[in-house]
């Protein structure tokens, strides 16, 4: 789950077993107060600047490929807010350097609750600024459209695109995994709201399962869609080993966890309610992407990375010691990035009445856990062309 | 102006001469009462089923000529109502019945004011009733997207359109015509909203000249856009003869304006206002778009047809009595109808509180116009195939 705030939640079309659609559930909390979407964006802005030069490769490497006419560029799980229209904007600038007359057809993909109104509206303002950004005659001629829908299945025709960009969305699940109930039918996960250190092993292979499947039916409808040479550039949180380190989602989540555990101690919420509710979201290891990738037999694997990515998302420092010394104020700003993200679904299961206690509660168990040692989010890129 | 309700308001991009972005002041009016858009769908619905034999010849022709492995298919001006996806569940009964592996890619184009939230939230239940109605494999793969922009411009890459759709935007402008000041700057159509009998006759010229500038434009974007063997088919309000019928806008608005002017004389409003107020619409003659495609000589016109269609959206008879027998009932009925298309630029002019006052005056005068005889919208249908 996680950071999402401004590249979109994009989870989900089936019923989960938290008894919601997770993707009208799950969506970035609004305005521009201090845990909304628009002030939490930062760690995925940091991740789209860092992905710039793959992306450009991508884009330079199929223009030489193939000297399309019309270039169709998809973003995957776009969102709506300040960073939508960077990746646009970026393969705008890609596109000016080209010795091309190519036109670009620009494709903006989100779950159908995602708000394309003010996606659309904000489209006139970014094409004058860009006007001034990039000088006359180098703007290639764009065309953006929006597809509305799931990329755990098919979005468009054919051999149709091109090259296919994704920022923070492959973390999503499609749904909440099956497989998280005893035969009984009961709670297989009890007392938390991920895969922890604490979880049964079958909740992890739950988790790894729903993942595989997911990703490679992903990888199986991209690969149809794609034209021959075309290529994608996938960014999503995961892990840099097998073993969670101690940046993973396993202690964002299990951290939130125990902040509900304590309001289950004191009576404020019923236990039944942490049981039954689990996070349809999987931060995989970099071995798991890779062995999906090379199970499906689709793509060539061109470039992959890891960077890290402070916790914090205000923290831009090199060195291990910001969160450290400033772990009281990272613990609230850890808080306020996830509950922009999360309190929907929070308020969901457990109601609104418990939002603020919880993520004191919250913001106060991680601000200990980054004053052992600074923390950092793996994030992993892959670049990928399609196998002739 | 006119029949909107349901097939949208697509209208110009600059700021006009009331002073306002038409394409922000033009929207339908909401909810379900009855001057609301969804009541007031009938004639565009109408329409709609009136064209389909020469929507599906053209799908047909344009299959035979290039056999695309995908067909792109655009409704331009698609509104966001329950006739917005009448013409694809069209086009997908059309291609049911071709003996084809095809898959159809279509756009929905309307302006960035249209709700096209609304409309990516319907169609999961619209994909839902289509495979009950378009039984098993026959129902072609299909995606969806949406495209925002005005079609007085481009909208898409050179080449990549294999069919135009549009119903009942053409009538719409891109702007309040130039040339509707005096040489002083002052109102040239004192006491009208739209060229009518009483004007002068460079109101007409204005007016006319703004439509072959429009349309001039809307048929060079869409000729670079349509693929060789692509073809349009264009369905909007005009006129049968240049002299204008009884059941022209010359009549709809004319009538319209005499409610305005009878509320100047007792006060209720400014003569000004009126003076100032011209509406960005033209129903053009048969003869007039005949030449402009001739002009342009970037199509060749397949078939072109014009039917009739009661001003009572509720008048499904074919004789000529309906209206007169119920001139009363059917004057409220082309009341709300227009109402339900102007009301929302009548509020930017002159405040709301003149409405229901305003629309009683109307219906009065346009019951009086039905008394006389039958009135009919005249309805244009052009089929054109881009030249070689």
């Amino acid at each position: 789950m996680l950071p999402k705030p401004s590249k979109s939640s994009h989870p989900t079309d089936k019923e989960g077993e938290m008894g919601l659609k997770v993707e009208q559930a799950l969506h970035m909390v609004g305005g521009t107060g201090e845990t909304s979407y628009a002030t939490n964006s930062r760690i995925q802005e940091k991740a789209i600047h860092q992905t710039k030069s793959m992306l450009a490769t991508a884009m330079e490497e199929t223009y030489k490929a193939l000297h399309p006419d019309q270039m169709v560029v998809v973003d995957l799980g776009c969102s709506s807010g300040p960073n939508t229209l960077l990746v646009l904007s970026h393969v705008l600038s890609v596109a000016a350097k080209l010795p091309t007359t190519m036109e670009l057809q620009f494709f903006l993909n989100d779950l159908p609750g995602n708000d394309f109104n003010s996606l659309f509206l904000s489209l006139e303002g970014f094409k004058k600024r860009l006007e001034r950004e990039i000088k006359g005659n180098l703007l290639v001629p764009y065309y953006v459209a929006g597809v509305a829908g799931s990329f755990y299945g098919r979005l468009f025709p054919r051999a149709s695109v091109h090259l296919f960009y994704s920022s923070f969305c492959l973390m999503w699940l499609s749904q909440v995994p099956e497989g998280l109930k005893t035969e009984n039918g009961g709670p297989l996960n009890k007392g938390n709201i991920y895969w922890t250190e604490t979880s049964l092993v079958e909740v992890e292979k739950a988790y790894r399962e729903q993942f595989q499947k997911d990703f490679s039916i992903f990888l199986r409808s991209r690969h149809t869609e794609l034209n021959v040479g075309g290529r994608m550039v996938l960014v999503f949180l995961g892990r840099r080993n097998r073993t969670p380190g101690n940046g993973d989602l396993i202690h964002v989540y299990g951290l939130l966890g125990e902040a509900l555990n304590s309001m289950v101690l004191e009576g404020i919420i019923p236990e039944e309610k942490v049981d039954t509710f689990n996070l349809p979201s999987y931060g995989a290891s970099f071995e798991e992407v890779e062995s999906v990738i090379r199970n499906e037999g689709l793509f060539d694997l061109d470039r992959a990375e890891i960077f890290d990515s402070s916790w914090d998302p205000f923290d831009d420092s090199k060195d291990d010691l910001y969160t450290i010394s400033n772990h009281t104020r990272s613990g609230k700003n850890v808080a306020n990035y996830i509950r922009a993200v999360v309190e929907p679904l929070i308020v969901h299961q457990f109601g609104a009445a418990i939002l603020d206690d919880l993520f004191e509660r919250y913001a106060d168990r991680v601000s200990k856990h980054l004053l052992k040692e600074k923390v950092n989010y793996n994030i992993l890129i892959f670049a990928l062309k399609k196998k002739v």
